[in-house]
């Protein structure tokens, strides 16, 4: 852990510079506006430690794999999250002397990120030679109107002297991927050029041949007023746009420069388009101007914020880590375009490549059903609808046949791009996790049609998969799944894995249901899919029943518990918190072997299960699997305490779904896994929603109908929500007084509060 | 498979070119010295597929890990075997056109390695341009009394026209290793010079910082008459030494080139006498001229057969097979440096790296125990025991403690060098190999002082390792092994590998054993053990025998069988012989979680344990084990086969013995595995010989004395073979009528035949 971070509502404070902390905030105060993102670096040169990040939605690269042992099945390649030119930077040069945060004092530093308006802002004062002073301010947002424009203001004040002040912002395409397989550089630059109006880049990535450009415009004040830049130096070279603004600065005086980058890419424009398009939108940043572009840009966000705040009294550090966890979400993915998904470290880091996990349909669709229109989950799931043909075609790399898909388990375009085998080959529960967000979707918004048009081909590739990676054990007389890597990743390679188990034999059994709604509600899109997918429907319905009514769950009825996985129990059975605090996380400090045969769990595993799966289990087996597993459970996965929250909750322990709700919440604020400087885990904070919308919140749909449980921690001294559910927008507020539900927007609604049905008017609500 | 080799009792032969085949061939016909070895590479030019293959005892290259995902407590190198400056190579320019077998017609092509000389000859006709034809005779071997020199004859006939040869000599330091991680050189070229007398070069490793030194001389013939090259050209460059030598020769006259290259490395000279040292080797070389080189090494080959060879009668494809694999062990380790030991494709290829794994102590310690003094099996030993320290080290990165050891699965130097996390920290049976060695080097030799010299100490880490690696399982009331790999690695993370069980028990108790044996035999020497091991004797001495007799071992009354672990049968049940053609071997078809659910075996697991310790079981339960388990086993591993052979035999199945003797003793002529020109399978070839001498001659040697039990495959007539037992030289001759024993060296010996008691005087024999 590492708690440097201020407490505060709106804001993320840091308000000492520290070269070690720097690569943590670096990824904390990252910005976004769901078409790009930055790291915090800083706009001057930096010669500490630091992980350059700028990226651009879709935009990745395929690096050839790298394994020390080749496995038969491994893809070529693993496909990357590609850092882009760097737009950011401006180089400062005082009387000659470069401005550089390792190299000089730094006071009085406070970098801020307001959550609210969704810029950074950072000021200091260094120490120049000779006791040179200069006070800076920086401040930055990538607009969410202007969705292809980047804003920079960047102010110097000489204190103690009269500076000569240089200038340089530039854009560098000179740059590389840390996670980079064999030191290679992505990308080759097409262009650059540097004008009187304008400097330009474009950028094409090597392979996947994507092009991103880039055109900045600039303007130079002295307190407040605009300067000639007319004669300023213009370069351009092979990789590098820039220009050499100098300006004379008196003793006390702010120089202010304005920085406006219009980045945009292949995806959205044609090549051929992309430098006229660019010039055009870096013209319109400049005619608008700094503060217009701010002030847009924080209305339409403290707008957002109306809809989707959670607001919690009487705990600054939950109130804080909420919103942090919803800021991030937001900034990575709006929804509106369906070829892009929610990669694990959004747009603050390199690591783990791909954009699309499983944490997409276990977390991100749940979230986004309660927060957006339905449009945007079911933009996720068409998604993978999408890529069902490489997902059969994955599987046949695998072995499976018939039209059988395994999705991958990171992939950017449908084509796997993961290579451990245990994961990769093994990790199979994912394809439950995409058959269940179907299912998910239907229930939540209703939209049974969604089976007919796309769910049904992709359940049936699914079952289908199931089908054939089980066997019957004559040993066992039953259905075994072999061979697998369940949720907890702390285990691999085993044999009928609970969870996995059961969300096979529940894929096979939605799927025969899916079938028959789909048949009964439109036999010629019926007969239509039955041709597409040569569906032999008596044989395969009848075995799907089979191996779904057959299948083995192991099980310990001395603990009254589903067994993780076969002989589970023969392992030394310990609790977490007997493990020393230097030996946390244990992913960090012990090897692999070590991990794998110890009992001590990452994440949610036969407990994910049942929260997917919670109505066909009596509260007292679940209460019994959490009391036996939660405390053998080190949450060294980002997508671990949510869960444990959220099931707390549900059995009544709400100190422990508290204790679990700070950690995902302030998972990387607090840096509880000492991993924040590698970016930030963008999915889990989908989940920390769901702990207190689903765990204190107790929210759950069933047969067409909202249902709450609300419960409150003792800490907090109110929490409210908003959820849209189908047509209604609902309000939802808790006190350890009462429960007041306003139905903001919508028809009359009627719900469950507590086991009792309630009618909401329209524009009315109810306390209880 | 590819069956191209001729069958031929003494020699192998190749008598058609293909390029296809050619990477095989440059391993099937390597040649070797022990000190160093050298891949079939042409001399000339070619431009077709091929591995460049020089390699230098002891000399290796800690190439930087290259892994997908790193997991920790893996080593930050893999230890390579370098492919070392091309001594081989000389160029052959015919009226200005550059000989290359890839792009000119071949004819009467033939490459002959002749195992009982030990050296290879290659003869051919080239079509040059214009019809113009060459015939080309060259021969080459390391000499294996000069172990430092390297010859070369090289003899050009032009056929149907006048020609101007040049004959390019050289050294080249350019070369690289196929394997390196990063596609880096592994050598920095310290010294290159070209004189009248001598060409030299002397390059260096990264890193490691050894040195080979190679000087080169010539001379030059025409149809047997010197040459004068004294007027040749000398070529120095960067990495390169070379001479250029024209020579007029007419149609019809041989035109011959000797080459004489010593070969010399810092593993064996100081660094500053290298260039002094290797010179004179030349020179020596160049003095006593090719023939009498040859002649001399000749000799002491066929004087070497004398005492190693195995002969069949009426099987050329056995005979072959057994010399190919005896000749290629013999190359490849001569049991004369205790810091050697042998590599899995000893001077063969690349593959694998590393120098040392538990190959040596379960195949090849045998071997030399029956066919060499005990120095060289003692010192096999003797490399693991000044190892002991790294291998505690190795323990103590995974978590274990008290001096416990787990000795490395690949090693040069005793560091672990492997990175798969399912091989490298949980392929933990090696450990047990290298106790049994320990075992099995006293009960054969009865060098029973060995123990308190060396052995102890390492019994004792040994033993430490599997107390703590064992652990206590409630469920089963048992102590259990989980995570590990067995020796069927097609098997990765299992519990309670009954293999791994076993071994791991006998070691306690063995360690236990041979505690009283010191102690009984030399208290003051036992003392020292203790205190250095800082040994609990009391308390030690206890836990072993509580997990060792406590130790849970898998069965299935069923079919009474030892289960190869934990829920085997829950696995489809299926033989290999089920398996289609086109999909082996399965590693090369398959996907690893394919391989790794499905019930195929690639080597002896359960019946590793079963040939280790066959007298703790009925033949009852090794037939039952053994109709089990081989039918299941695809025998992808060099090492399988054998071990089968030996158990067939043993149970009276003469012909699956015959069928895997044929498979191990051929795996690499007929390529069974698609994976000749990778290198051979050296270690393996020492469970060949065990498969005739342990498997046919029923050889074993308990309490003191040596037990034969001999059959014959009906497909020979008769085989013959010498072994050493203590002071003893043996030969045993088996037809179907009589077993012949000739007490050839040493005094009078009692030995047992199927199961009879028999004394044979010095210098007699007996026939039963």
């Amino acid at each position: 852990m590492n708690t440097y971070i201020q407490e505060n509502e709106w804001n993320i404070v840091e308000d000492c510079f520290s070269q070690e902390n720097h690569p943590s905030s670096e990824s904390l105060f990252s910005i976004g506006n769901g078409l790009m993102g930055q790291r915090a670096n800083f706009e001057e040169a930096y010669s500490g430690k630091s992980l350059q990040g700028s990226y651009v939605a879709g935009i990745y690269y395929p690096d050839k794999t790298r394994v020390g042992w080749w496995k038969n099945g491994y893809p070529e390649y693993f496909a990357k999250v590609l850092n882009a030119p760097n737009w950011t930077g401006i180089d400062i040069s005082i009387n000659g002397e470069t401005l550089d945060l390792a190299k000089c004092e730094v006071k009085d530093f406070q970098r801020v990120l307001n959550m609210k308006h969704a810029y950074i802002e950072r000021n200091f004062t260094a120490v120049l030679s000779d006791n040179k002073e200069i006070k800076v301010s920086a401040k930055r947002f990538l607009s969410i109107i202007d969705t292809e424009i980047a804003a920079i203001q960047y102010t110097v004040t000489p204190i103690n002297f009269d500076a000569e002040i240089i200038f340089t912002p530039y854009i560098d395409g000179d740059v590389r991927n840390e996670d980079s397989n064999y030191d290679e550089q992505f990308w080759t630059i097409l262009n650059t050029t540097a004008s009187k109006n304008e400097a330009y880049l474009e950028a094409e990535t090597l392979k996947t041949k994507f092009q991103v450009a880039m055109a900045m415009r600039y303007e130079v004040e002295i307190n407040g007023n605009k300067q000639d830049i007319a004669n300023d130096e213009a370069i351009a070279k092979d990789k590098y746009s820039a220009y050499k603004s100098t300006i004379k600065c008196a003793k006390g005086e702010q120089a202010t420069l304005y920085k406006y980058v219009a980045v945009l890419s292949s995806l959205n424009h044609k090549h051929e388009d992309l430098n006229k398009n660019a010039s055009s939108q870096a013209n319109k940043a400049i005619e608008k101007g700094f503060e217009t572009l701010l002030a847009e840009h924080s209305k339409k966000w403290e707008n957002e914020w109306e809809h989707s705040d959670i607001k919690i009294e009487g705990d600054i550090k939950s109130q804080q880590g909420i919103r942090f966890n919803i800021f991030q979400l937001k900034q990575t993915y709006t929804g509106e375009d369906d070829r892009l998904n929610i990669g694990p470290k959004g747009f603050t880091g390199e690591k783990y490549g791909g954009s699309t996990y499983w944490d997409t349909e276990a977390y991100c669709v749940p979230f986004c059903l309660s927060t957006a229109n339905s449009d945007v989950s079911r933009n996720l799931l068409i998604y993978r609808y999408k890529q069902l043909d490489k997902a059969i075609e994955n599987a046949a790399k695998l072995g499976f046949n018939n039209g059988a898909a395994l999705f991958p388990m990171v992939t950017m375009n449908g084509e796997e791009c993961h290579n451990e085998w245990e994961i990769t080959f093994e990790e199979i529960h994912r394809n439950g996790a995409i058959a269940y967000a179907i299912y998910n979707y239907i229930n939540y918004t209703g939209d049974k049609k969604y089976l007919q048009e796309y769910g049904l081909e992709v359940l049936i590739a699914i079952a289908r998969f199931w089908k054939q990676r089980a066997n019957f054990s004559a040993a066992k007389d039953k259905y075994v799944i072999l061979g697998v890597t369940g949720p907890n990743e702390y285990e691999n390679n085993v044999n009928n894995n609970w969870y996995t188990n059961t969300i096979a034999a529940w894929c096979m059994k939605y799927a025969n249901e899916a079938l028959e709604i789909v048949k009964n509600a439109d036999e010629n899109r019926f007969n239509e899919i039955i041709a597409k997918t040569k569906f032999d429907y008596a044989v395969e319905t009848k075995e799907w029943s089979d191996v779904s009514e057959n299948m083995y769950f192991p099980y310990s009825e001395k603990y009254n518990i589903f067994l993780q996985q076969d002989n589970y129990l023969d392992k030394e059975q310990l609790c977490a918190d007997a493990l020393p605090l230097c030996e946390r996380p244990i992913n960090q400090n012990w090897s692999w072997d070590r991990i794998l045969r110890s009992c001590f769990i990452k994440q949610a595993d036969v407990l994910q299960g049942l929260y997917f799966f919670e109505d066909d289990y009596s509260l007292e087996t679940i209460k019994s699997n959490f009391n036996f597993y939660e405390p053998r459970t080190v949450h060294e996965s980002s997508l671990s305490p949510c869960v444990h929250s959220i099931i707390a909750a549900l059995i009544g322990d709400i100190d422990k779904a508290y204790e679990q709700y700070l950690r995902t919440s302030r998972l990387d604020l607090d840096d509880y896994n000492d991993e924040a400087h590698e970016g930030l885990h963008i999915t889990s904070m989908a989940g920390t929603w769901m702990s207190i919308v689903q765990g204190f919140g107790g929210m759950r749909v069933k047969n067409d109908k909202v249902y709450f449980k609300p419960l409150i921690p003792s800490q907090w001294k109110s929490y409210s929500f908003n959820v849209i559910f189908r047509e209604n927008t609902l309000n939802v507020y808790v006190s350890s007084e009462k429960t007041i539900i306003k139905n903001l927007h919508g028809n009359d609604i009627s719900l469950v509060i507590n086991d009792k049905e309630y009618l909401i008017k329209s524009n009315d609500s109810i306390t209880i």
